[in-house]
């Protein structure tokens, strides 16, 4: 009953990005000439690509049958670029878990999901990768990269994946009920002059469902300490300025299969609540708090078709820009934007490890100017370019491609 | 019929390597005193060394049968230093691709050797690898590395593997004819405001072959852009001075096995087109053009004797240089050079996974100093020393070396 | 009677570090308020670990049956970070070789474990890893970090392990007597008009020992050469300060296991011995030596108990600092430095391969303000705060922690 797998996925597609921004002014003043001149600017590119229908990877896993119902664990999984080989097994970071499981539970250690990524998976027709993969997870992973704890690991830390975890699931005979918590440790240094130690990199979250028949709902939650700064100097004077920034992520996933058809969804809502307190601390201090909110919703399906499975989902996320407890500016009155995206796929199975599969996905950015760090949806090719400021120029404004690839599984 | 394998080389080798360079003069002038002082400079290394007999990598790899003569597969193959253990599984530089393969042949897609390559290994007694590779193999990656496309993998990039490509291999089943084709994408971005976007990375060419008995004979041929910049900026305006750069490369090797020997050898031909235009592209623009040519010549045979295999191949390799289309300087007129290689081994088999080898080469260099950075063939050790730009100074003139070890396939 | 194994090591730990530095004066002046304000200063860290019990790993072994009593194999292992995934098999620095072995013994190529090492972690009840490590092996590896070669893959190389090394063991069959030697090439170039080349780099060693019955004993000697650089110029000048630096090692272990409990110690000193020569060399030079002395101490026992393994050790290293043969000042009259550590551990084996563990340890050190580079024995988390050039300031003074955790071999 124990058993040692060297498992993996080596996907490749012939993918094309294409990017557009246009031309806004939210000035008075007519547009230059030179300005009109690029209206709209395009950039595209034909690439191989890795891992479109699934995320090409090795890796290797383990179950140790310890007797009395109790199990031991582990799971390295490493990314690999398929196109181009450039990494291998470079890092185990997509998952690197050592477990121990049985009649309680299953207490996990090490990198792994969070809680709160499983829904933006799990109820993606796509699977969360290639060009049609679910906008959520797109603009969640954008939040992290832009105002994340950041790694050197993975940009977006903690919105897919954390280190350091302590992870407890639930028992699997829970009449469909699951769940999961994790815990996510910050690894900070704590001073014996300093009253407290950053907590900056902390994730705490869980997910609860219910699978059962047709039926599959589950709901998550996760707090991840975006930055923490402690300013105080080892000489105990104040200095600097500091920032404490949390993402919050709440959503929901649901899916039930018709039998001909499968119906899934998710509602997601992540805010990102920063407060930035100017020095000195002690006195006078001024603290101001800038609250943003991404609101998304997300719908698809699946429709098996012979040995083929065609795929389809719409999804739409809004911004809500908190103008800051700073006096807002005439221009800054509405600095809100939005993306929506609909994504059609067509999976051939040749075997159940290996598939032909087609994407065509296509994105759409309104007022992209007013957050192109985060709203700039792009499908995985070339940069959009943003070029003003939000007073005037080039923002993004749509983004298509497609994926034509292999999968195998081994 | 499916399968999954783990696979690779260790192999380690005392090596050491020792490089001369020579004075030379070019001028009318007597060389000074203290320049004579050093009329020879050697630097030589003793060394553990890896993959001197066949390169030391792990891989995976594996095939899935899909019925109806169709099959999956998939290899992915990292090298790393035996002797240091500094690099292990860092990149599936070596190859990493997956395919389709029946009756029509075989897709591949990913990273693999380019078709330009085979012919300096299987025609190449040693190998190529070691301190006896294949004159013409050594050259082809100087060029690669001076002139081509550069990647952040290997510095010989387009030379031996190109990434990012799409093969075809003909079916198995053609009396005897085999053949290939590969196209590899640049994936660079196109801009909508400009009429054209870079070809640097692209690789294409093919090889056919005929192997029926004793007899092994292949053509092969391929063209890699190395450099290809577009000076447009992003306002339309010209800037800059354009560079493009093409690698060309055709080889034909043979073998014929008499049983009691076996010979071998290739013809090759790299020709290193570039052209430079400088701004303002769009009038009074001058073009300058320079067209160098490397051809080379091997040849090679295979001794068996009891358990062992006796190993011996000659090369020679002749730069011939295009003095470009701007007016020669008188000291330029002849900038020619050449390098021949001579190279002798046994390899005594302890299995067919297992062998203890030993391995002697030596190289001459002519007129190095006309193209230091290309012709100074060295066989694994320290770099020449180089001086004086090719009007007085050292340059390099010859190299020997020798690999004492032990292989082992797994 | 050949293998293939692929096998590994997935242990993590919640750790918890704990350093503390005191205020020590020098000085015959009193100190300042500003100074007496921070009289200790801790830093903690609490943190989720890797390989605290036995180092996490993962590796390809395999051996094949050469006929005649001969054998061949390769051993490649590289560590990885189970806490965080960060690094997988990015090196091959825990040992990569390749062997031929018969009646004669061994033969290893590549990168092993140094004979030196053995001792520290054979009769080490810890096995020289997690909080609870022998404190010598620490030292050694300081020592090796501030004072050795230097490396790309391991800042201690040459302490535990060498590259580039050619091994010869002893066979197995010789009534309970064992030993190994070591030469590590240190590859520096050899240029023709130096009369010598750079040693560094280079480490020769040996271990021989007596395992028989209840009792297991070895000696083990090495030298590594730390430094060695050869400062003529190309054009013969001499340049610059020449340092020549030597590690050497010598130390001593042995266990005895009464049933109950098994006893276990070591015995070690290591001396670095510097010779620095100023310029010019050839005339009126000025040669200083200074040639420290560490010597240390340690005594362990393990005690099974049930499925559980209870661990103990004390160890103790002092620092005899040689003041240099320049004349000493007035405050360098006693330089020295000591540490012990006490380490209690517990293991609960679930099976051979799983177990929880528990570990315990605390440091402490005297006058660690002489030499901090080396003495400041922390256990794996933050780093103490030094301060004050050995006058008057911070000094590292004790430093506790615990690791508790879940190893699985697979």
């Amino acid at each position: 009953q124990s058993s040692l797998t060297l498992f993996g996925v080596a996907d490749t597609a012939v993918s094309h990005y294409s990017v557009k921004s246009a031309f806004y002014n939210n000035t008075l003043a007519l547009p230059s000439a030179s300005a009109l001149a690029f209206t709209e600017v395009t950039r595209s590119q034909t690439a191989l690509s890795s891992g479109a229908n699934s995320s090409s990877r090795v890796g290797f896993r383990g179950t140790e049958d310890l007797g009395g119902g109790l199990a031991a664990g582990f799971w390295l999984e490493s990314g690999f670029t398929q196109d181009s080989g450039a990494t291998a097994l470079t890092s185990f970071s997509r998952r690197s878990t050592v477990s121990l499981s049985g009649g309680f539970g299953e207490l996990r250690l090490g990198r792994d999901y969070v809680p709160t990524y499983w829904n933006e998976s799990v109820f993606d027709p796509m699977g969360a990768v290639g060009v049609g993969e679910n906008l959520i997870k797109s603009i969640s992973g954008n939040i992290a990269t832009a105002r994340g704890p950041g790694s050197p690991i993975a940009a977006n830390d903690n919105a897919i994946r954390a280190s350091n975890s302590v992870g407890y699931f639930l028992p699997r005979n829970l009449g469909g009920f699951y769940g999961q918590v994790m815990y996510a440790l910050p690894e900070n240094v704590k001073h014996s002059y300093l009253s407290d130690s950053s907590q900056r990199g902390r994730y705490y979250g869980g997910r609860f469902g219910y699978a059962n028949g047709p039926l599959d709902v589950a709901v998550a939650y996760g707090q991840s300490t975006a930055a923490d700064t402690l300013v105080i100097s080892e000489a105990g004077v104040v200095a600097g300025t500091r920032l404490s920034e949390k993402l919050r992520t709440i959503n929901l996933g649901a899916s039930y299969d018709f039998g001909v058809l499968k119906l899934m969804g998710e509602l997601s809502q992540v805010k990102d609540k920063a407060e930035t307190t100017t020095a000195p601390l002690s006195a006078g201090r001024l603290t101001f708090t800038d609250n943003d909110e991404y609101n998304g919703a997300m719908i698809g399906m699946t429709l098996p078709v012979g040995a083929g499975l065609l795929k389809a989902s719409y999804a739409r996320v809004k911004f809500k820009n908190d103008l800051g407890s700073a006096a807002p500016s005439l221009l800054a009155l509405d600095r809100d934007a939005s993306v929506n995206k609909l994504a059609l796929g067509y999976v051939h199975n040749l075997s159940k490890r290996t598939a032909l599969y087609a994407t065509v996905a296509r994105a759409r950015i309104k007022n992209g100017q007013n957050n192109p760090a985060i709203m700039a949806v792009g499908l995985g090719g070339p940069a959009f370019l943003s070029t003003g400021s939000g007073v005037a120029g080039l923002a993004p404004r749509s983004a298509t491609g497609y994926d034509f690839g292999l999968r195998h599984a081994f």
